[in-house]
């Protein structure tokens, strides 16, 4: 492969690609203001409280050898590492589960070997780390970013509903252990005696009910119709924390007779806590494992170093899905790089490393879209009204604000050169001048333009143009790319490491029902979850899956095949899960995703007919160009603008931005267009124009 | 006033025109077969719950002079009466909430009273039931019944939520009660210690919510996407009394550590106890009364009589809608006396009476027209497939199927002198003859016969008929109208009392659940909840209500007036739940109701421009000509239908007649359809072919 005949190739590329805009992304950030408070809380809450559960379960999984301060350490280190060295700056690093399943295995096997043993259990990590860092520098330096377009969502989706599946299994151990002492605990202790272990158990199940539920529920409150849109935003994006606090709250209204311990909350020492200041001396236990250890870790490692590639290339690529119409450049190759650094700092001073996280990513990134559109709205608007008073004509209006807009546009990425740079790492030359690049600009404007000048379809010819209102449906996504967000909500992480006395306050229940909140959110816009529910749904309703985004594969593809492949898919999910169950070789457990990637690519075409499999899982390298579809036409649907047209509802439809972006994307973070269906492919042959450039 | 000066007058009509279909209301039932037995389990299980959910509040309220054997036994004594010499059999009865209140109220008053005291209560009651016959008597032979025209939707609606509102606060009492020892009890008894009755009230909210939550959503099973037709009908149908089971089932998988009595269950004794035995002699001990509180009986028995009429009226009313299409003649006046005898009977031998009951009534008329539905469909296409064989024009197809649904249709009434009868005692003579009639049928079957000859918009032509798919959704509303499954229902209510044993394993947490359920269940269609929720929305979202079936106020009347009016109503709401607090005054909580009526009629169209005031309060005799809307185009929008024809799902969209109904009708069974609005008033007038015959 060429890729390894060119090592540091790509990480010489991405160095170069970022560093000419690292000033850049530090000005970005700076100039932002206080308007990048609300990303970096949004994705601090966002990221820190599955950070807290993972460090729980962590803690119950290995008697205590690691906790929520752990997991936080090591959040908060890596991402202020990342965010100030870090390649793509959007990229979010965090504790996540599957590291949390990894070292739930390791623990069990050193905790069965004498020498090693619950004492040399974090020594031992250590060495699948230092491992795992050689393994990672390896698949930078010789590109293995580039294999990226390789993965298709099969293997992704079916990762996704194991990871929900250990959740909702996380969920239920936790709620019939709230019933029974756990292990190594005084059974004479008051707390433990039958009536208060039942009650204990009994609020377990309604905390942990009333979490789920309410938290379901608030996640969805930017399309409740209650409620001011500032408010509905707000539970919407804060209310799983929220109704932490809310539930961590009721937890105390229990009536005083109750005796302490009752009910359970988080078990963490704290961080001035002598388990906890160990960790800085791991090093030194490191010599002391036995040599055949030393090398029995590179199994183990094999799998950390793969799931790390994956899950932080897909965390990065999701967060620069091209809808984000990004500026600045990837690099892949040098954050799996520094990811290696990385592994090998968390795993000398015994802490779980972190990895590139989904959903965060690409919510951060969305986040910052929202920002950046407030930003370039308010100085469009300025620039409309402006040339209003000077009682410009309507072409000089429009005008002004596209030569704003490119202004803005341009800042952000210093020179030509750069761009072409750009174009040969991503790998995306199109031989496009800056000409051409301005000629995309008033193609992305032209929704604008339209309003502007009136000429959109003849119908609202009496409405003239007023730029509080009419620019907002009509400006192209940018997103305000820097690094202060991201440092920031790494700098609030370390912070609650020292918040730990309140965090501990948390019910252990409240805990158990988020990670059934975490597998239920995770659900939507899964097409293998997607497929598996219409399987349930009788022949006469299918028609009514059609109204979803995600299901154009429902017309398409002949019933029979998509059973076939979603049998198959859920016989191979049962599979993973069943090897999860093993005991020391379920830390096998990802080698199987490995093993997809390459059934998808070589078996799975011999079975089903590749237009079906295009539409059922469509990878990369087989995709059609995207969809004619106005992204930013917002929720409503044609229905809707009749209503208002008919009736004398004078009031213009509220849609806020956040909104917007949340109609257009999955609960990962994925935005929904598609690729078009294999039907629409001769029709956008024959009439190219009709596809806006992407 | 004139019906003052003709006593008897309705009564006797009433009598004649139900005499003359006497035989036949049994016959139609006796012919229907085994499926009978559909809407006959569907209403015994719809009116059973609520009324063992009432004697148990009845029963917490009267310190057990009163329970749910004594519930049970009036609704299935009135039952039996009133489904055998009834005038309207598609009415059904039952001890409901106003009952309830006014007896808590009697009991509350007869225990402050030296005289009286909880023994002689009941035999007061009885003396309030003497009274209440007395004026129900006198409203049904001066015909009060004509009157119920005058009935606007402001009193019924606001009247409704009075009711939802005791049952939240009975629900919230019952669950807060769960916490503590019941009055009267042993407090030394092992379930009375702290931690049994912390844990009996942890086990409360969750039985209570899980009932709630889950009865909620099985409601609505038949919209689900989820199981076939049958099974979603079922869960949409049975759902309620199958969650009690559920949860009444899982309320016995506690450990069996707990002592007996942890969960609480219902209180009431067997039928075959001494307590429910004294029953029988009540009317002994009306003798011993002091002739005073005979005497003062008076005013409560004038609240009770004023509550029954309106309620047994609007009840008959709702299951008698005209969209129902009933051939049968009303009876509003023969039942108000009927209904006076029976509550004498209640009273003699210390019941709390039964009276028409809501929203059961106009769910039987509902279920009984699904019946009606199939038994039409199945005649209709036999016939289609007959003339089918013998290769019949298109035309001949439709003339044979236009035929069988005449006879069908004439069959239940029995000449046209009863016709001319039933147009005389209704009101709504409009000279049609016989003739008239069948024009009228052939009106009716105008989409059907569309259908058949392929003539209805031209568009889909290709599609011949089929008679086992198109006649389906084309066929008018007809209902079986007979006594047996009224009879029915009430014998199976009958025979509930003896299972008393297995009602009371039944724990009372989940009861309190149920009427939070009731309540919630109440809401939706009730037009003062949805404006004020109305209120809530932000402005730019108003348009969305628009899309419910409800809501053409929100576009043709300012917002103000809609505010004005939903806070004037709340403000009267708020005025007669505070009567309810009122200790001994409380009995008189129903009076404002009557005052609003007559507010209505007077006052509030001072205050309001009529034209807002009809469409926000139409009562009858301001109504216009009802929409021109095809009433069984079922629940299908066109984007439904468009996504249909141009994929290639080739099943015909499942809809099944229950779906269809429910689409049509609120909570509390009254048609959607709402009278037009004034701004289409003037089109109608133009084009008065496009308005149906109604």
């Amino acid at each position: 492969m060429e890729s390894i005949r060119a090592p540091f190739r790509g990480v010489a590329q991405d160095v170069r690609g970022r560093a000419s805009c690292y000033k850049h992304d530090w000005l970005a950030g700076i100039r932002s203001g206080l308007g990048i408070l609300a990303p970096t809380m949004y994705i601090f809450f966002a990221s820190a409280l599955p950070v807290i559960a993972f460090g729980e379960q962590l803690s119950s999984e290995t008697d205590g050898s690691l906790s929520t301060v752990e997991t936080l350490a090591s959040t908060a280190i890596c991402g202020i590492i990342h965010s100030i060295l870090g390649g793509q700056p959007l990229l979010i690093l965090g504790v996540a589960e599957p590291t949390v399943i990894m070292y739930t295995y390791l623990y069990n096997f050193a905790e069965g070997k004498e020498d090693l043993g619950k004492d040399l259990f974090l020594a031992w990590a250590g060495w699948v780390c230092v491992w795992t860092a050689l393994f990672l520098f390896m698949l930078a330096i010789f590109n293995a970013g580039s294999i990226i377009v390789r993965f298709t969502r099969v293997a992704g989706e079916t990762f996704g509903m194991l990871i929900a599946l250990l959740f909702i299994q996380e969920a239920i151990k936790g709620i019939v252990g709230e019933f029974n002492i756990p292990e190594g605990e005084d059974t004479d202790s008051e707390k433990y005696q039958f009536q208060w272990l039942y009650t204990n158990g009994l609020l377990a199940i309604i905390f942990s009910f009333g979490l789920l539920y309410t938290a379901l529920k608030s996640r969805k409150a930017r399309s409740w119709l209650y409620g001011t849109g500032l408010l509905r935003g707000f539970i919407a994006d804060y209310g799983v924390p929220l109704m932490v606090l809310v539930w961590t709250m009721l937890s105390y209204s229990g009536p005083g007779k109750l005796p302490s311990g009752v009910p359970r909350r988080l078990f963490s020492p704290l961080p001035w806590d002598s388990a906890s200041i160990y960790h800085w001396t791991v090093i030194q236990d490191m010599g002391k494992v036995p040599p055949v250890y030393v090398f029995a870790a590179i199994v183990p490692a094999i799998m950390v170093a793969g799931l790390y590639f994956f899950d932080h290339s897909v965390a990065s690529q999701l967060a620069q899905q091209k809808e984000f119409n990004l500026k600045k450049p990837s690099a892949y190759h040098y954050d799996m790089l520094l990811l290696g650094f990385m592994t090998l700092l968390c795993g000398l001073i015994g802490l779980p490393p972190s990895n590139g996280v989904l959903p965060q990513s690409p919510m951060h990134a969305k986040s910052l879209a929202v920002l950046e559109r407030q930003n370039i709205r308010k100085k469009m608007v300025r620039s409309a009204k402006e040339s209003m008073k000077e009682q410009a004509s309507k072409l000089e209006i429009y005008n002004k604000m596209q030569n704003v807009f490119i202004e803005i546009d341009s800042s952000s990425v210093a020179n030509s050169e750069l761009k072409d740079l750009k174009d040969a790492v991503m790998n995306t030359s199109d031989g496009r001048t800056e000409k051409e690049s301005q000629l995309k600009v008033v193609s992305e404007l032209k929704d604008l333009k339209d309003v502007v000048l009136n000429t959109s379809d003849g119908k609202k010819e009496t409405e003239s143009f007023d730029p509080d209102k009419h620019i907002d449906g009509n400006l192209p996504v940018r997103v305000n790319e820097q690094r202060v967000s991201n440092l920031l909500q790494s700098l609030l992480v370390a912070a609650s490491i020292f918040a730990m006395p309140v965090i501990k306050l948390i019910p252990s229940s409240v805990l158990w029902g988020y990670f059934a909140y975490m597998a239920i959110d995770s659900l939507p816009g899964n097409q293998l979850w997607e497929r598996l529910t219409l399987l349930l749904v009788s022949p006469g309703r299918r028609y009514r899956v059609l109204e979803g985004d995600h299901a154009s594969f429902v017309e398409s593809v002949p019933f029979r095949s998509i059973v076939g492949f979603t049998l198959f898919q859920s016989a191979f999910l049962l599979l993973c899960y069943g090897v999860t169950w093993i005991p020391i070789a379920g830390i096998l457990f990802p080698a199987p995703f490995f093993l997809l990637v390459s059934i998808r690519e070589h078996i799975l075409p011999k079975l089903f007919q590749p237009n079906y499999l295009r539409e059922l899982d469509a990878a990369e390298y087989e995709e059609i160009a995207g969809a004619p579809r106005q992204l930013f036409s917002g929720p409503l649907t044609s229905r809707d603008r009749e209503t208002i047209q008919s009736g004398n509802v004078n009031v213009e439809p509220e849609v806020c931005d956040a909104e917007i972006l949340d109609e257009l994307t999955t609960n990962r973070g994925e935005i929904k267009v598609r690729a078009l269906s294999f039907h629409d492919e001769n029709h956008i042959q024959v009439h190219p124009h009709d596809a806006p450039a992407a």
